[in-house]
């Protein structure tokens, strides 16, 4: 053993006995431990730098000495003159094994670097992304031995990265060339290689060792809102995240309509899918530009999104997805050229990715929900309601996920609202109405405080109150339901039946002011008869796909409720359960997981094991269709009441007078509006 | 075995015990028996029709009686109703098998077609094209078990066919739906598949039962020129055939000029790029619209070219083509999709085939004319010339190999001759000079006759008599200086050396008045001394290519010469070895292959082991390159000469005077006309 050496890493622990003189990157290699390298060993990437620890270690039982690594040597003094190499730390690939040693790996030498999420529930994400760069030093040509550039270079990456029968488009070929000698045959690669192990793809390539940065981008494409996170693909970190409206709108607001749009209008579906893909590029541009990043260096795109729109965005006619059976043109997830999904100003060569979709009604974006939310991983039965335009639902555990699609319609984005409005500085976005008084206050986007406190005039000035956002709606309609403003049915009561004068006629109806600007040339802000009946409609169907999952699997509860969607971070439980969008659940048991769908595109951009967990958890989700369900409908017409009533609701509605509505407390759903109609 | 039956299948001789009710088609993919089928068993496609014999067969040891097969069914009764089937026909999908029996499959049945060479040389070529049709039916979509229509029509492939895994584009995706529903869940489909067994790609759908073929376009993409056949993808046969000039001449007539052209001007090498993808889509319109069929089932291209067009075509600077060490960008085989090299106008998803270089000299039009004339397969020593603005020379033997490329420039195709041109009616291409008289004599393409024979005139009216093209050229020459019009040195006599009024002063030197039109308004066609030159720098460059083989392989003499090249076929063999274009070979053993390169690529899109064997051959070639082999200038200068003369020669010469050159047999290369220009 006398040629050999004990070698403890940390701090994952691993440990063996390796040849004296063996490299310290080499070591890790044959020991399995997590140690980076880009340049494969040649002293000039710096990224498999270590700590050696010095003296007694009783826990690992070794006293390392000071021989225990080689002296630095050349390559490492000329690094550390050129960049600086921190106290201690030595470059793996130089340093070599002399004697038993413990050697910690810094996190930032870890290739697969931990992230924790932003949003309330921190989560690891494993850093092992499709695309990644390598040094290699290829062949020169010989002409006794006459094989191209491109097969040189093959041949480097299998020997020295074990990735073996490289190809390359005929533009990368063009570029090879030039590189591959100004580089002195030296080149770093941007290599694309899946999870199904098929033969790597050359993305790109840079001269000598490249500095930069490779970066993808995690698209979530809403019906409404088109969200994307631009993100470095070494760490995972959001360097800019956008959004834009999804210009499809023009053609529908809704996914039924545009369906109808494809069907009725020859070249419709062509003329979406231009669209899309215009909103998607000018995207990406911008993010570069945010992140002043060369837009070149964004190779990989991760795309999730319902199926009309994974169909819209492939360039495929949605029209079967409009009648039953619903029936997909491709489910399995999509491997492409980003520019096939019409993506460019980003490297031409950059790869794109759709999660599979687990029905015809329930697309990408709920796979990606559910590789965020991993309710196959659950011990207790969660609900997951992703709330959009269409609500993606998943109800199980770990031993059985049930799915579904619930067309909630844009109203909680804050659409088909009257003064609604994207979540943007100025929307109201939370309220709070003072039962007693049934004075409002409220806070908008980009101030924190609300209405009623001081400074708040000024914090707003610059915005201005322009309107209410899906978040703010929904506590709008809860707290009027609270205060008693409105009834089980979700009529709202005049100004005699209320006592406020804030509930004015608005047609035959009344509306509600939230917030009167008029007077200094701004909005005049209500909640009206038409914004309730909006909201009892996408709550109904929130509440009643649900409830559909929950008759299936014969539970009538769940023990938790993660709520999740592009402002699914900003609705309020509290206001949620009292609107009845979602079952009965302790309130410390709802929770909020931000958007999911991008943070699941975000976790298969950055981990390619990701993509085939996903792959193969979607086979194994049981999908339940809404649409032909017959208990939707009945869940779906029993939920439309807003039964949730904290005010003293039943004395109230004994002052009231014909022809203002009755507000009792009995039958809820359309009785009291029929009751109103007769009267 | 009285539950089993004795079925002998003719012409193969394959025989087996069946049991008693096996389909006929089943029992011949049992015995391994090629029976075509394309749509799978179902009665629909004819293709497995077979005639099974009646009676005694001593050779075979059995007697077949009339109820070996089964009764017709009423499938084959219906088919024969509508389509007809000839008589004692049967479809083998629908015949069973009732006892001992003999079954003749008739060629058009059988899948591996043999299809004759139309060249001289017959040959087989076997039919096993990359993309084929299949017939398959597909499960309808099933909303309880949502699978998309891509992964129901992959999984009726893999179980009718065993084409596992199949990929579409997007493009396909949106026509697929269209095309299941329409045909009822029965469609038929393009699938490319490739010799590396990798996984089948969609390259079109239609629904039911399509009745259409599939084409393929196999292209000898020249400097001068660019050929093409439309190829029947069923059968091999050529459905047409079309050549036009390349339009890069304009950038530089030969390589070398082209590559400086792209040295010299930024983006010029894309404006070349440009250039031959717009004649390479026109030639592909042309020939769909000559053969009348639609251009969409041009679904496989194969091309066939030298390193500099290649890379080109692929849009690679060739900047390193023209620089020791001559690296190649690729140079393996290049699989991509047509449109990545430029050729729209076909299907969209037709997939191009280019096979492999051997070397930055000798490109793939090498490799195709190694597949046509399998120099690795020849018992004696074979020398391929195949001849065109660079030659591609190979010499060797079943044990070995040798390649090089030789830059003939392109005199041999008529260009940069006087009065040359392209290979079209209205060109002299036979030439015969009366040595006693010196009087020519020639034919014109579009005729059959000579222009001394009675009728030339008529036959030739229309197109006139134009000029002189490539094997016109060299017939001309090798007549003159066998009829004593030019010395050993290739000078020209004068009209007193020679003795005919034909030699007429041309500046300060002469030429030979081959064709005067001019009394009609016609041309004036001669050979002119600077035409001489050009022939003698070609014919130099060719002989020294390959006699550098030869030295490299240590011989003096090879057992047979075989001339290729778009022209080749016109070469007159012993107008060649008069030239001293060859090496000496007896003139029975000098043969021509035609446009072998084009051959080769025919063979490539017609059978995919084709391009798996040429894959390994080309490996195994070695390779010479004449640019840095001194001994290569050296043979080039020895070879400027025409030594061969049946006039006598020595006695003219003694006649001449100053200040006509002397015509003396002494050193030849470039005295003559040193001499010529001291005098």
């Amino acid at each position: 053993m006398s040629d050999t050496a004990l070698v403890i890493f940390t701090p994952s622990g691993k440990r063996g006995h390796v040849a004296i003189g063996t490299p310290v990157l080499t070591a890790a290699r044959q020991l399995g431990v997590d140690l980076d390298s880009v340049c494969g060993g040649r002293g000039i990437c710096s990224k498999c730098q270590v700590s050696p620890g010095l003296g007694d270690f009783p826990k690992h039982g070794v006293t390392v000495t000071e021989t225990a690594l080689s002296d630095w040597n050349a390559v490492e003094a000329r690094y550390d003159e050129k960049r600086g190499l921190k106290p201690g730390r030595r470059l793996g690939c130089q340093a070599t094994i002399q004697g038993d040693v413990v050697i910690d790996v810094p996190p930032e030498s870890q290739v697969h670097k931990q992230v924790v999420r932003k949003a309330a529930a921190t989560r690891d994400i494993t850093m092992d992304p499709a695309t990644r760069l390598y040094y290699t030093q290829v062949r020169e040509p010989d002409m006794h031995e006459p094989t191209g550039d491109l097969q040189r270079l093959a041949e480097a990456l299998a020997r020295d990265w074990d990735l073996p029968g490289l190809t390359a488009s005929p533009r990368l070929l063009a570029k090879l060339q030039t590189a591959l000698r100004k580089g002195d045959w030296n080149v770093t690669v941007a290599v694309w290689q899946d999870h199904r192990g098929g033969t790597p793809k050359l993305i790109d390539i840079w001269p000598g060792y490249f500095e930069g940065r490779l970066y993808g981008l995690a698209i979530d494409l809403g019906s409404t809102t088109i969200a994307a996170h631009l993100c470095d693909l070494r760490n995972g970190q959001v360097a800019a995240s956008a959004g834009v409206m999804n210009p499809q709108i023009r053609f529908g607001e809704d996914l039924m309509s545009r369906v109808s749009f494809a069907m009725m209008n020859a070249g419709g579906a062509s003329e979406m899918t231009t669209a899309v893909h215009g909103a998607m590029t000018q995207l990406a541009t911008e993010l570069a530009v945010e992140a002043d990043i060369p837009s070149d260096q964004i190779v990989e795109v991760v795309v999730v999104c319902n199926p009309v729109m994974h169909h819209l965005l492939l360039g495929i006619d949605p029209v079967e997805l409009g009648q039953a059976p619903f029936a997909l043109a491709t489910s399995d997830a999509v491997n492409t050229d980003a520019r096939e999904i019409g993506l460019t100003g980003i490297n031409p060569d950059a790869q794109a990715y759709m999660l599979p979709c687990i029905a015809g009604h329930v697309g990408a974006d709920c796979a990606a929900v559910a590789l965020s939310e991993e309710p196959y991983k659950s011990e207790d039965l969660v609900l997951i309601c992703d709330v959009g335009t269409n609500a993606e639902i998943l109800l199980g555990t770990s031993e059985k996920v049930l799915a579904c699609s619930s067309p909630t319609g844009p109203a909680f984005e804050g659409a088909q609202i009257s003064s609604g409005q994207r979540a943007a500085p100025g929307a109201i976005e939370r309220v709070e109405i003072d039962p007693a008084t049934k004075e409002p206050r409220f806070r908008v986007i980009g101030s924190d405080l609300w209405s009623d406190e001081d400074g708040f005039e000024a914090a707003t000035a610059a915005s201005g109150i322009t309107g209410i956002c899906g978040s703010g709606i929904i506590e709008a309609v809860a707290e009027m339901r609270i205060a008693g403003l409105l009834d089980p049915s979700g009529l709202i009561g005049s100004a005699e039946a209320t006592g406020t004068s804030r509930a004015i006629p608005d047609g035959r109806t009344f509306a509600y002011v939230l917030h009167d600007g008029t007077a200094d040339g701004g909005p005049l802000i209500t909640v009206t008869q038409g914004d309730i009946r909006a909201i009892q409609l996408a709550k109904s169907a929130l509440y009643a796909g649900a409830r559909l999952l929950m008759d299936e699997l014969g539970t009538d509860t769940v023990d938790r409720v993660v709520l999740a969607g592009a402002f699914g971070a900003h609705i309020s439980p509290k206001h949620a359960m009292v609107l009845g969008m979602i079952p009965d659940c302790t309130l410390e048991h709802v929770t909020s997981a931000g958007n999911a769908a991008g943070t699941g595109a975000r976790i298969a951009l950055c981990d390619i094991s990701a993509r085939a967990r996903i792959e193969t958890e979607v086979t194994r989700i049981e999908k339940v269709e809404t649409a032909i369900e017959p208990r939707f409908q009945e869940h779906f017409v029993a939920a439309n009441a807003i039964p949730h009533a904290t005010a003293p609701f039943a004395e109230l509605s004994k002052v009231v007078t014909l022809p203002t509505p009755s507000f009792n407390s009995g039958p809820s759903g359309d009785s009291g509006r029929r009751r109103r109609r007769r009267s």
